[in-house]
């Protein structure tokens, strides 16, 4: 009988995180084959499936182009059901369409709730995802489902010196900001808007914690377009911070969003190694397969 | 009780088939709010879904780029299925990934099966595809589901004039070609390789009809790169053939295929409008909602 094996999804990232998952794991690894037809559609082959699979791990990280990745995905977990592997673990190191997470007006689709129902009924037994935008949304898969929150690990691994202040661009993020200070002993806060009493405008300043003089780690889920960090790095540094570094889950770095940074003054963008390293110079990763391999053997 | 409404799946060409498809039915129509964020996810929102609706059609074709379209057409089955519509019909006037309809090598991912399950289980009750490229892939969609051959509608729809050959490019694509022709009491055959005795070449000829001096007609379910259509074209000019047409139910038109069917000289290339019209110049729709309409009125 044949013990659990590990599955690249056919992407270079995911290869690339599933080949280190297998090491962390003890466990045997192999790809998927994957090829584009002129038209755009993906191919996709297991050659091994026809070995005597019971279980399987599979790892697809849903980069850009999301859609296509997250098609790649039904196509795998449906061959490898088919294929009769009786639990299949899917590994998604970056989720997408994680932000729609409700009607915000009505009648919009909540496409994480369609996104993991899918992949769900396609045959993913059990879920392991990397900071999801927000964890109520893994009730959607109705299953195992479990996220890893990377930012305790990731400060384990980058020497920041000096006197530290970690903020969160917003309430909402304040867990992942604490979570990244407590493990380096350092303050935490979060943004909030203030309007100036003498211009009238809206400002972002931290609730409490002073900036002025310190090394300031800003630590949110995402970058996307970049705006929002962008914007905060601008403010504190007028407020009078040493330098500002940003933590973070899942560099995107859609459209211009490196040169946005750069300009409001960010000196370097550490994430996770969950989509392609894009803007190496500004951006770097860090390797969480050993923590997201911790995770995974609770489920296997 | 609200009677059935059709939905237009938000993109171009699945508005305007979706708003002709209603007319014929008789049956009011509205459209999916469709945007796409920076970073390439989709957004969809059915404003009136929270009217009372009971059953729906909804429209969607799945035009490049396919995992896109695929994607969206499960949030908007989802979005439709959470708001209680009770009856779901999905109209898919291009249905992707149908060519790779079985494991032609080991450990394959059959793409159509996992595409119409995934369909299925987002909750389209029933479907209605044009010219899907082997009917028998219906089966993985495990509800009422009907094919819409479009040749006798399209027969009815093109002038050709003088001596007629209408030519399957293989034995597989013999039943639409047969279609064709029979709607306007033409010759009809199918193309064979056979060995050059002096050259050695394989050749591509008709079995048994004679080309020489006709109007040939090629009927097959897709151009997508053109390749196996040019090459055709090509050979049965050069062996007599007064001019060549193409009809196809799609035209999907990939990569340089225009001019690839140009230089082969194509006259003229016809097809359903259920992708958006590329070439202009050489390629002319033939709007085949009248008989969607019929096919669709027998699933309500």
């Amino acid at each position: 009988m044949a013990s659990t094996i590990v599955i690249g999804g056919g992407d270079d990232v995911s290869n690339a995180f599933a080949r280190r998952l297998a090491q962390h794991l003890g466990l045997n690894y192999i790809e998927a084959k994957r090829k584009i037809f002129p038209d755009g559609e993906s191919y996709l082959r297991i050659e091994e499936v026809d070995i005597e699979l019971n279980e399987a791990i599979i790892v697809k990280s849903m980069a850009p182009p999301q859609d296509k990745s997250i098609v790649e995905t039904l196509l795998l977990l449906d061959l490898l059901k088919e294929k009769g592997v009786s639990k299949v673990t899917l590994v998604v190191p970056y989720l997408a369409y994680a932000r729609q997470d409700r009607e915000f007006l009505p009648g919009e689709a909540v496409s994480i709730r369609s996104i993991l129902r899918a992949l769900r009924r396609a045959g993913a037994d059990a879920l392991v995802t990397v900071e999801i935008h927000k964890e109520e949304s893994l009730r959607f898969f109705e299953g195992r489902a479990i996220n890893v929150s990377p930012f305790s690990f990731m400060a384990s691994k980058i020497t920041v010196e000096g006197s530290l202040a970690v903020l969160a661009p917003d309430l909402g993020a304040l867990r992942r900001a604490k979570e990244f200070a407590e493990a380096l002993g350092a303050e935490f806060d979060y943004l909030v808007k203030r309007r100036d009493r003498v211009t009238g405008d809206i400002m972002l300043e931290p609730k409490s914690v002073k900036v002025k003089g310190k090394n300031v780690v800003i630590v949110d889920d995402i970058i996307s377009t970049g705006g929002t960090v962008a914007k905060a790095a601008e403010l504190l540094l007028s407020q009078g911070a040493e330098s500002i570094i940003v933590v973070v889950a899942h560099a995107l770095m859609a459209g211009d969003a490196a040169s946005k940074l750069k300009k409001a003054g960010v000196s370097a963008v550490y994430a996770a190694n969950t989509l392609p390293l894009r803007e190496p110079g500004l951006v770097q990763h860090i390797d969480v397969t050993p923590l997201v391999a911790e995770k995974v053997s609770e489920v296997l």
